[in-house]
């Protein structure tokens, strides 16, 4: 079906999912987990969301950011389990890499697409790893991108990023750390994406910028951890994923909770009054919300059933006798 | 290899990874969830576990008791997830139902090897569904059990019990709910294995017991979910898995922390004191450890190599480039 209508779709199902979102039915955790500093550093976590009456999901999620360095594979591997809450069996494995990326790129879509001006142009990039991609890629959806300032703190990482995004028409400007206040001041819309280290100072520096501009930061996602400028946050109409979450380890984390504008969700719901803010300095935090992942995997299962694709593994026994333990066992 | 081989390797493997266990390297969660009464009542839990500097497992377990009767499927229907802590790559994902009564069988055989007397022959078992099989199976690798009186609220569940227990050996006799104080009396052991209510009456009357009597109560794992008489648990030694979660949901819940005994962890290493108190009425209080899975799991895992058995999926993707998220998509 091609990447582009992929997004499109994954576009419009989270929208159809924020638009319908009840917090009564659909039950997350906040997410949590292992981190450890052993063999390296890094973190397993898992992300588990009720949709009541239907699925239980649950994302495990791994960020070990040596993985590009030392192992080739990507910082983020994510797989996610689908169960069935009738009667608890599990229905899908899924590959989750691909699909936070895109979901992460979706979700940045739908906020700006609400708060970004009509006719944004520029996009300013910070972090040119594999999360950039997917915020162009999938921006390029609901605006006119024809111009992506990038800046990579590692220069090889950026000046790989344009034979990376599959978008026609985009001009790529690769420019280092002392051109990001120039791009502050240039760009319609901002996309922080870095692996920014915890109590690091910000990837973006303060300073002039449009009155319209809209930024989506979706590096930070642990206390401590902060990708804008606390000063840039205060003055910004911060729009958070999930408002626990991003006062937790997301940007909102200098910020208190009536500080904060509308959850995604009411962005898509309000979307007129919203709409008006655009004239405003805005801040999508996206930290990760399990609605995203629900969403997405039912996307791709979905496509799985109707192109007959995947593998198929009988995994929980069905036993001639539910009391018999060893049923299921082959001879 | 057969389920007797599989059962001595599974309690030898567990009492090496009670002996072994360090508390700083098992890192465990206290197993949480989703508890629901649509489509029925039901739960979804998972019982993450970090093997520091190795592995992470994640179980999760449903628990549907409608399950046998209305879907011919077991009440409880678990899978296990092992990922690598290296790079976050899931490494297997486990069927875990049948290894799940296997290792709560194993671990009553390793609580019952300390604390029943050496000459135990009779043993009672009150609910006789999946759970009662290996409770009986894994206890006779330990003891050398002739008699078991078998007890269940569904009398056609216990007519079938001597059928499912491929034990040789064993004389059967099903008895009713009024011979349970009899039961009481000459048992040497006793497995209580029922999906109890929460807030019911205990399955056992409190009455007069041999006294070196040892009950493994594995049913009990939820608030207020209780298999024995609280009077008979206040006078009895009782040795928890977990503590944390014996306090909670298990028999212990009617105990505070200083009236428990050795955990099952120090019931192996401290074996020769604690044998010591076989002359007492002793409980192991079994609400299901963490670490019994990672052991059964890494055992099937094991074989599974072994014998070239089970499914490879290629899942999470290894792209020629870690920094493009679409470098594992096939074209």
């Amino acid at each position: 079906m091609g990447l582009d209508a992929l997004y499109d779709e994954l576009i419009e199902r989270l929208v159809a999912a924020c638009s319908s979102h009840d917090p009564e039915r659909l039950v997350t955790f906040d997410r949590t987990g292992f981190h450890y500093a052993k063999p390296d550093l890094g973190l397993i976590e898992w992300m588990p969301t009720l949709d009541l009456g239907r699925r239980v999901s649950i994302k495990t999620v791994g960020y070990h950011p040596t993985n590009p360095t030392e192992r080739g594979l990507p910082s983020v591997l994510a797989t996610t389990s689908i169960l069935d809450t009738t009667d608890g069996r599990i229905l899908a494995l899924c590959e989750a890499t691909f699909l936070t990326a895109l979901r992460t790129g979706a979700a940045s879509a739908v906020a700006t697409d609400v708060l970004a001006i009509e006719d944004a142009r520029t996009l300013g990039v910070v972090g040119c790893g594999a999360q950039a991609v997917t915020q162009i890629h999938a921006i390029s959806r609901v605006r006119s991108v024809s111009r992506v300032l990038a800046y990579d703190a590692d220069a090889e990482v950026a000046s790989t990023l344009p034979g990376r995004v599959p978008v026609p028409g985009i001009e790529f400007e690769l420019i280092g750390a002392s051109d990001l206040a120039a791009m502050l001041a240039e760009a319609d819309i901002v996309c922080t994406a870095t692996s920014v280290d915890i109590g690091a100072p910000p990837v973006l520096p303060d300073g002039p910028h449009r009155p319209g501009l809209h930024i989506n930061a979706v590096g930070a996602d642990f206390p401590g951890k902060l990708e804008l400028p606390p000063t840039l946050v205060r003055r910004a109409l911060v729009c958070p994923d999930v408002v626990a979450q991003c006062l937790a380890e997301g940007e909102s984390q200098v910020l208190t909770e009536d500080e904060l504008g509308p959850d995604l969700a009411t962005l898509v719901r309000d979307r007129g009054r919203c709409e008006a803010t655009r004239a405003d300095l805005t801040v999508f935090d996206s930290t990760g919300w399990a609605l995203e992942d629900l969403v997405a995997a039912e996307m791709v299962l979905d496509h799985a059933e109707r192109l007959d694709e995947g593998v198929d593994v009988e995994l929980n026994p069905v036993p001639a006798d539910p009391y018999d333990p060893y049923g299921s066992l082959s001879p």
